[in-house]
């Protein structure tokens, strides 16, 4: 069960994050590599990957959150391309983000924001005219 | 079109919060109506009620950014109630306050899920067994 | 000097918190009493007490910063108080804190207004028709 | 009246933000020009232009707001600079920041103090001797 | 190893804890039995539990993360028990929150101080004169 | 009395911080000397320097408090290094942060850990194998 969660933690880690999650993991490699193992076999193998609320809708929750905190500008670069890969449209991703100013204020909304447009214009995708 | 706002605001605020929205109005009558009115008008009326993303999520992902503040208890049983009333069930809002656990801590997690536990009590429904 | 910051302190703490500022230091008496001091001499007397900004912006200012944080409302009901004691008017204090609402969210506003709404039935003011 | 807000909050914007704001409608242009418009017409017309608190405290509590939660430099400079714009001197904008040090800790001031510097220096004013 | 580090959660939990850990665990069966295992498995089993830092060392940092935080007043007082539990003094504890005042701000000092008063008076101990 | 606490701040900023202590004054100079002095007098003279819990825990505790917050990178790297310089191990500070994703989020402990990367290469320490 201890191996099926890593499995699974991986899986799930591939599937969001594709090669930004194995980069975290290298980036760890010197410092904290049990920290690596911990966000995959409990992050992704314990928590995300648990029915009852879909990959799309998670995703955009952690989004929210990670805009409402602000502290955590490259974890929400990586989650806003999780998001476009487990099928949000850059508009939804927009829509949660402008939320985001009613009840974290302008400027959270505005980080993420610009933060957005920079993960959407690498992709080539565009929230307008959707 | 102002006036649109706030009919639209007025509209939304009572099919998401129900009677809770007007408590909320009501108790500010005596030290701002005026950010009542913004709240209506602006919050409601142009942008939780924009389309792009569904209320369902929207409403998940407002309980979720509370969550991860910390700060904000009454109006996070404001919006626990509003993710029912529009349709969340209990199961994906216990789902998405546990990952709040893995983004802004368990602490975040524990207080979230017991107000969800009240809640989830006053109206009779449990996530268990879902 | 040592001895000067002390008497300035305390004289600060008087003319901005009046009894509220003595009901703090008595609350710390049993655990940590040298918190006390260092809130009179330091904070008070060392720096709320310069010169270069009047004591009704410091204090709008601090309560927008408590406000904004959220995390601290005794001390805002304290400032709140002190806002007033220092000539600060209801209205005054009403559009720092909605204002918070565009900066940090409009669940910090709320719960700073109820927080206000309070202060003022206590000492019997009003913010509306200022 | 729906109008009138835009017109105002652009007066406004323009007043206080001089060219800084146009640069933020600008950078929002390709993500979400829509919010751009929020921050102008509600942000701008509908709150910060209010009457009951003069420009130079509601920029003075907005710094401190900002200087306070830490998480948005970008806005903060802006603000630095909005500080000026109004009227607040350099000095007294120093004194709301060393404030923050008590309410907020001294990290918290010591950035906000920095970028305060960065905008001073650009500007070519000093809080010093003031 | 699955089942090693549920029971290790189980152990270290008691150790740390006591019978206020098993008040959290039954309070959550009503509305997440499962992050109440994870706390158990991952958060004590796999991260607390881990050798390279004594628990009392790691007791007090999480008692400064919960006071600097300022929004996990339940966890706070779980953690001031736990302190005393694996073997800090009173005035250790009373030592790291003071400190706490100089980065996050003298509020944050006085509301985690406020808690340890009254942990201290229910277990009949004192910082003073220690 | 006055005297003391800034010869004995001046002693604990060079024991603690070595260089990049004076660097912080420096940095200072332009904008707010007096803050400064307040970090020498205040923070290390009357608050860091208080017996009753040893240096290397207080450090640990601080780089704790820094990784929760997530709003003080640049401090967070004084910090680090003054744990080092006062006897902490990598593999301590390792443990402290990854603890901080427990209370405060994985973004939390991440976002410190590879500052503590950063920090332990600059000084050719390592916190594996230890």
């Amino acid at each position: 069960m201890h191996h099926d969660r890593h499995e699974r933690g991986l899986e799930f880690l591939n599937r969001i994050d594709g090669s930004q999650g194995e980069k975290v993991m290298a980036a760890l490699a010197s410092v904290a590599p049990d920290l690596g193992r911990m966000i995959v076999d409990f992050g992704f193998g314990e928590v995300i990957s648990r029915p009852g609320l879909d990959l799309k809708t998670r995703e955009l929750c952690t989004i929210a959150m990670l805009a409402a905190l602000g502290t955590a500008r490259p974890q929400l670069v990586v989650h806003l391309n999780a998001c476009l890969n487990v099928g949000a449209t850059p508009r939804e991703i927009v829509e949660a983000l402008i939320q985001c100013g009613v009840y974290a204020g302008f400027p959270a909304a505005l980080n993420a924001l610009f933060a957005a447009d920079e993960v959407f214009k690498e992709r080539g995708v565009s929230p307008l005219g959707e």
